[in-house]
């Protein structure tokens, strides 16, 4: 089961005693040869016996290089239930690719057997038409309670919480909730048991119930009277990095979620929150390096992952071909210092390199709240006095190089002075584009770059060709 | 206190039933101001009670914008306990920041009050020198232990685990148990109380009690009977990756930590592995921009930053100038086809964003297990497929613009293959080289930019300028 749920889940016994440990496996030469013939085989023990003697990852690699037939009879063959459980080790992407290659029934009875934050999850990754049918398929209720968590969004506190916690009315007394929890130890393994919430007759939190206060609590009494009153909650609207700041500053495993009544619906993890946390921060990198509109496999088909990229590509292409026509308006210039030519890419290019810096520290600085949206000047100062440092040493460095190699002094200080200003805009444009995007709504990770290289590829272009033009006679 | 050591601490009341929460806050608008005027008075109560007024956010953006002088104030003022409280919701590197500005014996009595892996790492991020002075004024044992535990790197089990656990030797009784749980409650708090962790006479570990067990347990029998025997175990080199793994696979919210004779040396929760995990797609990010050697903040000192970022760029700026050094081979060929010179930033920008891509998807790969570092082949094969697609297209864009605007049918071919080819070199290179790295032991984060880079604008410039040459009659 994933870390987003289950994270307060007791000890399993058969798994604890299981040896060797995944952590001391030795990875398997070619794991997804035995899981194909286990599959066509049909044994059912063997193969979960055998998914089960690999750490996640070879899980993960054995699964990706196996065809869609293959992983529809991997599924089918085992009991849905380590089905589900197999599923839910995978990544959201490499597990919705999976249950696509089964029949509506199959998938059902798979997703029938995960807690509700997952099954929403993983619904929402499936295309719309087998989602809806696999829905259709779900008992009523539990259908209900899906569609319910489906309707958030995976970055607030409702599209994280799970369902599944021990609820009591506060008028329960201590016999009868250790009674419950005895009675079926079976059962209550798969819920948080921690702490258990309580709540009015209106369904509304009153309090929480740490578990082992039971310990030492007289049975007769009400579980009310040992229950922590007024706890804190959050809405089902809380954003992700306020829940994020939330576990920072509380040391809480979990926080209860309730709606606008002060109904309970549900506990957001802390593990939910550091896996979305770690979602988002490799997806920043994704994007920025041009993986755009979900991840990709490389199991993906050709087409799709052809599509995607190209998608990105063209963008950039258009910008680009736009920040070479600054060129072109020069190629008179060019022509007779052709010596230019050799500099307009590394000028470019360092630029590009200057300017993401400048992205990266002020992506972190949000990240962390260390900077507001608003504080463009703020920023734009930071960067200028670094810029006007790097600017120079770039500078001197590719001016002492022209000289070198052309001879010509006035060369070296026209590359010299381009580079110098132009590392000046770039990290002005770096470091303050985020703010913008961000202040705007729109996605920093994904738009930064492209806006910065154009502009800086222009600036540049501009900026040697038109010194260059202004001493036209000197560097003949 | 951070997730990594206290994620299974029972619910603090008094945080508890304190109102508002951090996620209701609204922001002050310069909560800085507040914080330096509460510090410059004195007031401790009034500052920690206004500290804790703030969100995990708040508190450092407020910091970051106060001077050192203020930070020592800010630190000194508050309660030692509450000053190790206030850090331990910064960043790591903010905190060292901090830190900084205290004497040795004021950062002596704030790092007292940390638990030893948070020591530990505060220590590491501070300079030798200091860390040094600190810890010889630390009492012996508690030196002891962080010495101990700063032998281990951040990414190792060892680097990783808490040792404020509760251990009991296995002959220790039930009643013996719980009656050392009510008497110590108030010190308890600040233990792992889900699990205690039972050794023999040489302080092996031998199983694990999940607390909720002694409820039904007979008073008078040892733990040894109601204990899960031969827990699972991981060894303190155990590195991050498998710990991942390990909690990818199993639903534990810790494991025990042994050395090499089995003994228990504490125990690594599942928190402190996902906040790892989110440190290393963080800092993947920053290092791909350029932001190498360390995070940088803009409060840092100037010199600091612009050297830190310089040295990135010096190294970029070689490679560049030895790439470009292709161009002026064929300085005579674009002296008279100086249209060629528009296309050799689209062509070399171009190529480095295909590139990203293929260089974005195998460390994504790599971080799934999805690919083995070993398997260049099979992905040049599956980045290939899709760079002939995506190098078509683009090469056939380029080559009508071109045509387009020069009139010039051949200048489109040669750009236009050009590009087409260098599509394929680019994609080749972006998606080995992260392989090629990690396998050697190099930072693929680190290295694949610049080297992606270099390889296709020389291969770049020379398609280009060399397809020219060899048409030069029909370009003319």
């Amino acid at each position: 089961m994933t870390m987003d749920n289950e994270n307060d889940r007791p000890i399993d016994e058969t798994s604890l005693s299981q040896q060797p440990t995944p952590a001391m496996t030795i990875p398997m030469d070619r794991p997804w040869e035995r899981l194909g013939e286990l599959a066509d085989a049909g044994d059912s023990d063997a193969l979960v016996e055998f998914v089960d003697s690999l750490s996640a990852s070879d899980q993960a690699l054995a699964l990706s290089r196996l065809d869609g037939a293959h992983h529809k009879t991997v599924l089918t063959t085992m009991p849905a239930e380590d089905a589900a459980e197999l599923l839910r080790h995978l990544s959201e992407i490499q597990a919705a690719d999976l249950v696509e290659s089964l029949s509506i029934p199959e998938a059902a009875a798979i997703v029938h057997e995960m807690p509700s934050d997952e099954q929403a999850d993983l619904l929402g990754d499936l295309d719309e038409e087998q989602a809806a049918q696999i829905l259709k398929a779900l008992p009523k209720a539990e259908a209900r309670a899906v569609r319910q968590l489906a309707a958030y969004s995976d970055d607030v506190a409702g599209g994280l919480l799970v369902r599944e916690i021990l609820r009591f009315d506060r008028s329960t007394t201590v016999a009868e909730v250790i009674a419950m929890l005895s009675e079926n130890a079976e059962e209550f393994r798969d819920y948080d048991v921690q702490y258990a919430y309580l709540t009015d007759s209106d369904k509304r939190l009153v309090g929480v119930l740490p578990m082992r206060n039971l310990l030492f609590a007289r049975r007769k009494d009400p579980v009310a009277d040992i229950m922590i009153a007024d706890p804190l909650s959050v809405r089902d609207t809380t954003p992700l990095d306020e829940l994020i700041d939330f576990f920072d500053t509380h040391h809480f495993l979990g926080v209860p979620v309730v709606d606008a009544e002060g109904k309970l619906l549900g506990v957001v993890h802390r593990n939910a929150v550091d896996y979305e946390a770690t979602r988002a921060a490799e997806s920043d990198f994704l994007k920025s390096q041009g993986i755009i509109g979900g991840e990709e496999l490389r199991t993906m088909p050709l087409w799709q992952r052809a599509k995607r990229r190209l998608s990105w590509l063209s963008i950039n292409i258009v910008l680009n071909i736009g920040a070479a026509g600054v060129i072109a308006v020069y190629q008179d210039t060019l022509a007779k210092v052709i010596a230019l030519a050799v500099f307009l890419p590394i000028i470019s290019d360092m630029s590009g390199c200057s300017g993401n810096q400048a992205v990266a520290v002020s992506m972190r600085e949000l990240s962390l709240g260390l900077v507001r949206p608003t504080e463009m000047m703020r920023v734009w100062l930071k960067e200028v006095s670094v810029g006007l440092i790097n600017g120079a040493a770039l500078g001197a460095l590719v001016a002492i190089v022209a000289v070198i190699w052309d001879g010509n002094g006035y060369l070296g200080l026209v590359v010299g002075v381009a580079l110098f200003f132009n590392t000046l805009v770039a990290v002005s444009i770096g470091g303050t584009v985020p703010l913008l995007l961000k202040r705007f709504g729109f996605d920093p990770a994904v738009a930064s770059g492209p806006l910065l290289t154009t502009v800086t590829d222009m600036c540049g272009f501009f900026l040697v060709l038109g010194l260059a033009t202004a001493m036209l006679d000197r560097l003949i």
